[in-house]
């Protein structure tokens, strides 16, 4: 089977590109990114395509040069405090680029089934009585990125009714793991946490909002979900991904300082606090378990300590490895 | 007083500044569009500048010269059918020059207020028990404009919340008059209707789906709405700007050949016929009315007889006037 994935170079893709080589060792998958991948994919039979998804024409070469028969859409701005800095860097790398794969998709007018990973940041600020989030929650998002993302899951409603297109949306929810980048709020925290079990920095920890509560799936449970959905989810449909269980980012810290067994002093940044934030967003799985069987399978600890793992052997000088 | 229109050379801005001077004879206005309005605002003392909105540094300079205190936001991609053939242009020229604009008003940081422009549109397909919409009712956009214009709003939510820009939004139903483009579905028709009365075309008149319903406003009851709003609207509130009353588009065409007295053939085209459309769209308007003391004053046979006029003047040879 032939995969194409976007946004191939991060952290989601990694994982993907493992778990469809676990699935279907003969796949050949493409992947389209501004730069190559240079951690754990590298060594897969991976055709590497380097590409802004800026340009239609272009996304049509890449579609013919893949045959897919899969899309999934990873490629985004997704970082919900830089879209506040960047918000219209925030719109193309998530709702322009996108619309140029639907346009390039619908003219190839072939076969394809798009995954449009969307976010759990689409809901907004709730009330206390509307969680778990069911996927029938209207939209009401709090931040340029999520707006970029609403836009993302309109257009895919309007592709699907308007062209028939076959896309299966997600309201993914944070998802966490070795692999992804320090400006996020856990592996931020590993980071530094790894730096000062190591004596390379000083114990302080720089913090934004600590009491916020998310949802976290660990990405290897995430991108399962993602074949999933890519097997037997229903076109048009939209699925929330996520764990179901709410922890506050406090209880994350705490996790991973304990895990290392070490000293801190928590500083609150107000550069790391967003103009607004949702104070509690936490999901209901029950329609992707139910349609596709899927179900999380790593405990968060398990995960915590992954990561912690991750950072230490990420921040250790060369010289003392 | 200052004010600040975008898409100056646009169909409604000719009102808009009509009934600026109208109530605000010392008004001062800037006028940001593509080209320089060439009907009837021209020969007012309109301040114009050429500018695509793409920049905000250069929106930056144009708020300096401008020094408005309303910002009227009408620029915008606004043809629904137009936006199935380039949805890529609609989302530059609806979504990302708002942001241009919000981020200019953000960074400049003094009390202007922005009226945002938006559509009927963004309400979808929606259920008969659903008619006349209210505002509360969500978003369920069905072409690539609609999604653009939803994504607006959404923006404006999220910059009055996050950075408590003063904006006041509206969703505006169908509106008609004399300038309108014959590119939308009752000037169109006018266009036709005149051309037939005059000898200049065969009696047949290219239409699209005839069936559907919509709910029209004269484009100068449409502008004091705009007006009403500046004064007293609330900030961070969404507006329907609607008259109440829904009418066939059958009805509309019928109307004009009554009004011109002639025999037309009526041809379905198919590439007039949108891959999908909402069959009614009709507003409630009570919200507007109870908060600003709007309401429409112009007949809906007044407005037919105005375009038919207005069109029969514009299509007669010059050597026949």
């Amino acid at each position: 089977m032939n995969y194409l994935i976007t946004g191939a170079a991060g952290f989601v893709s990694w994982h993907l590109i493992d778990a469809i080589f676990k699935k279907d060792p003969k796949a050949q998958i493409t992947g389209v990114d501004l730069v190559k991948p240079i951690d754990p994919a590298i060594g897969r039979p991976l055709q590497f395509i380097a590409d802004d998804l800026s340009n239609v024409e272009r996304l049509a070469k890449i579609l013919e040069t893949a045959q897919p028969r899969f899309i999934i859409h990873l490629a985004s701005s997704s970082a919900v405090a830089r879209s506040w800095q960047y918000p219209g860097e925030t719109f193309k790398n998530n709702t322009a680029i996108f619309l140029n794969l639907l346009e390039a998709v619908r003219l190839a007018n072939v076969g394809i089934r798009i995954l449009a990973v969307g976010s759990s940041e689409q809901y907004g600020i709730v009330s206390a009585d509307k969680i778990p989030l069911k996927e029938a929650e209207p939209p009401n998002p709090m931040s340029p990125y999520a707006v970029a993302r609403v836009a993302q899951e309109y257009l895919s409603a309007v592709y699907t009714k308007g062209y028939k297109l076959d896309i299966v949306s997600t309201r993914s929810f944070n998802h966490f793991g070795p692999g992804q980048d320090s400006r996020f709020v856990l592996p931020g925290f590993a980071k530094q946490v790894a730096e000062i079990k190591l004596g390379l920095r000083s114990s302080r920890i720089d913090v934004g909002e600590l009491d916020i509560v998310r949802d976290f799936t660990d990405v290897r449970d995430v991108v399962n979900a993602y074949l999933a959905l890519l097997d037997r989810g229903i076109a048009g449909e939209i699925y929330n991904v996520c764990c179901g269980h709410g922890r506050t980012i406090k209880d994350c810290l705490r996790g991973l300082i304990t895990l290392a067994g070490v000293e801190c002093e928590i500083t609150k940044r107000p550069d790391l606090i967003r103009p607004i934030d949702n104070p509690i967003i936490v999901g209901d799985n029950s329609k992707i378990k139910s349609q596709t069987g899927w179900a999380p399978t790593i405990s968060f600890e398990t995960t915590l300590g992954d990561i912690y793992k991750y950072w230490l052997s990420k921040v250790m000088p060369e010289n003392t490895k």
